[in-house]
């Protein structure tokens, strides 16, 4: 599949999910549309990642069969001067993946173009109608499921779960992500907003995905919010129950010590924190941390190296900063 | 109001909507319609709450202005056998209570029959359209809040919530009950079915139910579900992080082990499972589990006293079962 990714303005900091598909993605990246940089090339400001030119506009595209929106700006709202991009995209016959909270599929012109185009629109934060409850029986997959935890939001679990994925796959493991986030499902194009499931359903939702999913070896299945979030505590459990996982891998963001935007709540320590997610974890599956992610992307190389020791022996489990340093053997070994 | 509740073949043990409000409801039960028992009377299989004659269908119900549908099946779908007697009461002109996922107001049949008959069509699950994520402010309230949680659903946390709202009443306290599910809004008229709610907003809805409370001394929040629960446990660490408590009461039917309904999950022990719950209220909340209530309906009076007796040890706090033996002293003390 030959994607082009539309970043106008954004690329690449305030990018994430145009990143996390250049960086993760299995389809191949022809294009950025970013009229901000048009003339450069990723590898300008992004020489870790899979390369493409950048473009101002669609209309100067190469050929495609699909486009990204790759931003999400706070409020989620759709700006309309993307619309001749989108319009262009679905003329073009493209099909078009959003994680907007504004749907394309309600836009009355998006809506007739795609049909007129067979073209398809794909609104990525939309759950599927037919969700249920749980039935308790991701565990019966044949796979091993590990699911990334936290300690809080934003802590760096979809990147360890692409990371711990690619480090599968380079052993020869056939892997997979279950995503659990817009910008995990634009990378696969696969996966359902857990959060904005309906909470009765949130559990059936993941147990969904998790027997859905193509891989016959590993599944890493990417944790939501922390379980001392006062707002997002539910949807963490749902995630951990419901993906009846094998193994928890935690993940922490360097120096944090209490809960983003809720600073009157402290970040549990570290081995009482490991103990609550074991305990709640324990009625439905036997499954302990066994690793840690940590982020480290505000500390320099060798306070990095120490913060990773440092985490380590909190977790008392194997540790790594999946960016900085990849995911080694040992940390792979203790997943499996 | 006057009052018929549709049980079919589910009076008394599946119908927990039509036992709360024969207990605590304030409207005139007319009528139960269940075909499985019709000719029968409430007291024949519930001698202590407010009777009732039970009809085989809507078209045999007495002169009653209100139908509530009394089941809440896992899932919470419309059972197709029960259109008639809906079709029956809107031709009526009786309003129709549902706590269903399934929407009646969303049936084309049921809209048009009630827009036709000027009949009301009340969806008990349906959420206020403008919540938002919780703040974690839920603790400032002044009245003492305690969550009613549980080892499993359907051990009655619901009951609990009211008996202990009855006995504080009695000491001359203001309470409340902050009702949670459909039951609990049929019979107070107020509330958010948090189970229906996106999950990103789940504990803001219960921090918006506690902040709007209307009782000085008081508030009993209605826990949902349960922490090893593996469909359910998202909604009850919503709850139990949202409603900010400041004690927990643990809800538990007499000789149930086993998750109903997903029977190969094991209840944990109950010194294990009060152990999760305050270590998962710990960060957000200092509640410990200050009180049990047990359900020892299919126990004779000295098993069930031998049960609660068991329970108080096994929890190493007061115990009762609320409805046989009421809510005592000491565990109104233990709460406050």
């Amino acid at each position: 599949m030959a994607v082009a990714i539309l970043t106008h303005d954004a690329f690449p900091d305030r990018a994430k999910t145009a990143v996390g598909l250049l960086r993760y993605g299995d389809r191949t990246v022809e294009a950025l549309v970013d009229r901000e940089r048009a003339g450069q090339r990723v590898h300008d400001s992004l020489p870790d990642v899979q390369d493409a030119p950048i473009v101002a506009s669609m209309a100067d595209a190469p050929e495609v069969d699909t486009l990204v929106i790759g931003i999400s700006p706070i409020g989620g709202e759709f700006d309309e001067s993307w619309r001749e991009d989108v319009r262009t995209a679905l003329e073009r016959g493209c099909d078009v993946y959003s994680g907007l909270h504004d749907f394309l599929a309600d836009d009355k012109e998006f809506a007739r173009l795609a049909e007129e185009h067979d073209a398809e629109l794909h609104d990525l934060r939309k759950p599927p109608e037919d969700l249920t409850v749980a039935a308790g029986t991701a565990g019966d997959v044949d796979a091993t499921v590990v699911t990334t935890v936290g300690t809080d939001c934003s802590t760096g679990k979809m990147t360890a779960s692409f990371e711990i994925r690619d480090a599968a796959r380079e052993r020869g493991l056939d892997a997979a992500v279950v995503p659990t986030g817009q910008t995990g499902i634009a990378i696969t194009g696969w996966g359902i907003v857990i959060d904005r499931v309906i909470a009765d359903y949130a559990a059936g939702a993941v147990e969904r995905l998790v027997e859905e999913a193509q891989a016959a070896d590993l599944l890493v299945v990417e944790g939501q919010g922390a379980l001392a979030h006062p707002a997002y505590s539910g949807v963490t459990t749902s995630i951990l129950h419901g993906s009846v996982p094998d193994a928890l891998v935690m993940c922490h963001e360097a120096g944090r010590e209490a809960i983003h935007g809720y600073e009157s709540f402290d970040i549990p320590p570290l081995p009482e924190y490991v103990d609550i997610y074991e305990r709640l974890a324990a009625p439905i599956s036997d499954a302990s941390v066994v690793a840690g992610m940590l982020n480290t992307r505000h500390l320099d190389d060798g306070a990095a190296a120490d913060a990773v020791a440092e985490y380590s022996d909190a977790l008392d489990a194997p540790a790594t900063d999946p960016v900085r340093h990849g995911v080694p053997d040992e940390i792979l070994d203790a997943i499996l």
